[in-house]
């Protein structure tokens, strides 16, 4: 199959595995159970399951193996999209063209719904993901790191602390910033595929450092997205970090040269996969839409 | 050693190492870690960590060793505090004496410290608990369960939908409310220390029916304390429920008749317990105190 293809095979896939999740038949919880499908099935891009469920491929196993945990993946990125959008964080109106969960349930209810979000995605993991005792397990370790204080959580307090110093943070820390917001699930989406599938360590230290340089680059488009291009097209609110005085890679480099940046942690990507033995085509090709994508 | 030394060298133990707990040698992550450590060193009852450590106990095994779960649960029940507290939930300005982590913090700092302790708390489970994979596996299912949809968030969201409808609510949803808002994870908490004592299904059927029972009579002496303590026992806000037009088990029982139910539901975990061969004096002890606590 071509790779183009395959990759809209784990898209649609996908899509349908996550439309079949219900997480409770007690009619009380509906709404609970309403807002967290209404938050999940809002068309996002799936970079992270699919990644999860290409890179489970390029190591010789069956993407659907793998569903359950990019299942996870997408909730718990899904929970950490609704908390961002909170009055208290970042406070948006609208995501993915459509009001944020607070602007349609509720605050109450999208705190919760977060929450939620968590503990269904370890359900999906300890009851569905198939694999040895060892191999969940660490499919378990693999995302807690990637959630807590030195992950996505540490870098969305690291990101607030840091709004309103604009160009004044320097490159490291922005680095370390998206390196713990985003790169690290990112990384973990790669990673888990390569462990269900039984890669060898060396494999798994390949397609995550690929996955990281991924991760990072696709938090440096959306900060050239955000400073480029129009609301229409992103479905969400342009221009809005250079009003807060985020420190992004547009406010620390400029515009071309976060293009620059951009450009170099693809290379780095391309050249992680230079690594790995298998048809890595697929891989290839998502750096590049990563890389090239408008909205 | 007396089950009443026991109980509290549990605590003490328990105390001391959640005290060990840094998360993050990062500096940057400085502003979260104090946060977390503020909620979580509050000094609570710690009735979920202690009653993990006796439930191993009866079972025949070190309390220590599950010492990484049993905090793992605490930082879990933290952050539901923690969020519970927030304005858009019930707004509450104290919690044991103290401001509330978003009244000392902020309100984006005090989400972020709840989400970190659920990546934080899985860390504990699958770096440092010690057990076969199946045992930890098993652990985190647990814990998954009954943090999730069907467990404490789920209720949390019913307590809130029922806000307002004090005495309407009947008895069932009043019950249903509080098994998955408060029951689950003490349940939890038991099943946890007899899974990685490797206790028989039968035990871990009775334990967990015990602590059920247990975690009902717990929030129905909350809901007494609420309508008939003061601020300065309890070290939270007397008489808020009502205000609220909370349902609780004092809107509708009344006074008396709640605490006629903690009576049963007490008898109930009393005789959970005569289907346990081990030594339960201490789980004995433990319901006594929560049906009679003051505070």
């Amino acid at each position: 199959m071509d790779s183009m293809l395959r990759w809209e095979s784990h898209r649609e896939r996908f899509e349908e595995y996550l439309h079949g999740l219900r997480f409770s038949q007690n009619p009380a919880l509906g709404p609970l159970v309403e807002a967290m499908r209404y938050a999940m099935l809002s068309g996002g891009k799936r970079v992270r399951p699919t990644l999860c469920m290409e890179s489970a491929w390029v190591f010789g196993a069956d993407p659907e193996l793998v569903l359950p945990s990019a299942a996870a993946i997408e909730l718990i990125h899904t929970y950490s999209l609704i908390h961002d959008d909170l009055p208290a964080m970042d406070d948006d109106d609208f995501r993915r063209g459509r009001p944020t969960v607070h602007r349609k349930y509720g605050e109450a209810m999208a705190i919760l719904a977060g929450d939620a979000f968590f503990g269904e995605a370890l359900t999906l993991i300890t009851v569905h993901q198939k694999g040895t005792p060892e191999q969940v397990l660490e499919v378990v370790r693999e995302l807690a790191a990637s959630t807590g204080v030195e992950g996505m959580v540490g870098g969305q307090v690291l990101d607030i602390n840091f709004t309103g110093a604009g160009s004044e943070v320097d490159t490291e820390t922005l680095y370390m910033i998206h390196r713990y917001k985003t790169g690290a699930l990112i990384k973990s989406s790669a990673r888990i595929g390569a462990i269900l599938a039984g890669a060898s360590a060396e494999e798994q230290a390949a397609i995550s450092e690929y996955a990281l340089e991924l991760g990072l680059c696709f938090q440096i488009v959306d900060d050239v997205l955000n400073a480029t291009s129009t609301a229409e097209k992103l479905g969400k609110s342009a221009g809005s970090d250079a009003e807060r005085g985020k420190a992004t890679f547009v406010s620390v480099f400029g515009v071309e040269g976060a293009r620059r940046e951009a450009d170099a942690a693809t290379e780095r990507a391309l050249a992680a996969l230079g690594r790995i033995g298998g048809d890595v085509s697929g891989l290839r090709e998502m750096a590049m839409f990563v890389r090239h994508r408008e909205s």
